[in-house]
């Protein structure tokens, strides 16, 4: 499968709960602003089929609708017209297994779930040649907070290796880590 | 050279000021606090010599230093050490030309100027295999707003592929930008 055709089957899930805090506890973090934009942005600069802000909360999940429709309708749309566009594929889910029936419904097909993660998790490390050969359609999971709870990468079947650079340091945004991610997958890279 | 010695003398420069507002007229955008987050994050895990914020406004300045004293110093660094650690080359200065400056005392050398841009320049596209290559510290300008003035860009000698996927949407925030082209440079793209 070609790399565009891949990404036309893509969904992008920014998990919220279940996730880490700093303690290794199991939380729900807050949706930032920032991260509705920026994940919007790069998951339709990169053709992928839909990003999921997956949040078991009412109010956050009414939040993240209400900045959604003001760039697809209200004044946005009017200032910044392409901010409307990268919104067309955002929505907006309770938890990770109603983001997995949608692709499923959509698709007739069970999705491939795919975890990233900075941290060791045990479970198989896909390449992007590995992914692009699956014909599932392919569901990425994002953690919040300091990351993905087990339960949440227990979903998963395998992970994407982690981004690192030459230092030790290691903590990059979530929006970094979703860039990089989609670039790695579906980025003209060859050309770079 | 290798990828991490070439990041050890690396800075991004993220350029608030000449850039182009929608209208193509040239603008000072306002600093952002994740502008400030985000890209630390992505320039210390990457191994970069230096991030700086480049502002003409004395107030913004100090609205970034204060930022970065919070969490190098105050109730940040206990709450959150790693967070301090990104912002150890974090810098703040005043132009495109007095960050030159800084490279030029600190290495004893020109620096190569190096912009990067959605949009065609003009500029010949410089590969990471040649930026390798090059001996000379290295300058990486991002603009924000609608991207570098044609006064910004007459700095560099040249520019980097720009960052592409499979759509026709081509609107990345700065933030997810400066994440992917250090990744491309620096990441260990080859395991991806």
């Amino acid at each position: 499968m070609t790399p565009r055709e891949k990404a036309a089957m893509t969904t992008v899930l920014l998990v919220h709960h279940p996730v880490l805090n700093r303690n290794g506890e199991i939380v729900t973090t807050a949706v930032t602003n920032l991260d509705i934009h920026d994940i919007s942005r790069a998951a339709r600069t990169f053709g992928c089929e839909g990003y999921h802000l997956v949040t078991p909360i009412a109010l956050q999940r009414e939040l993240i609708l209400s900045v959604i429709s003001h760039w697809k309708e209200g004044f946005g749309l009017a200032h910044n017209p392409k901010r409307s566009e990268a919104f067309e594929r955002t929505a907006v889910v309770s938890s990770i297994a109603e983001s997995l029936d949608l692709i499923r419904q959509q698709h007739g097909q069970e999705p491939l779930v795919i975890a990233t993660s900075a941290r060791e998790t045990g479970l198989p490390v896909f390449s992007a040649a590995r992914l692009l050969e699956d014909p599932r359609p392919l569901a990425l999971l994002f953690g919040t907070g300091w990351g993905l709870a087990p339960e949440a990468l227990a979903a998963a079947k395998g992970v994407l290796a982690p981004i690192t650079g030459p230092s030790d340091y290691n903590h990059l945004s979530v929006r970094s880590a979703v860039s990089i991610i989609l670039d790695r997958l579906y980025g003209n890279r060859a050309e770079s």
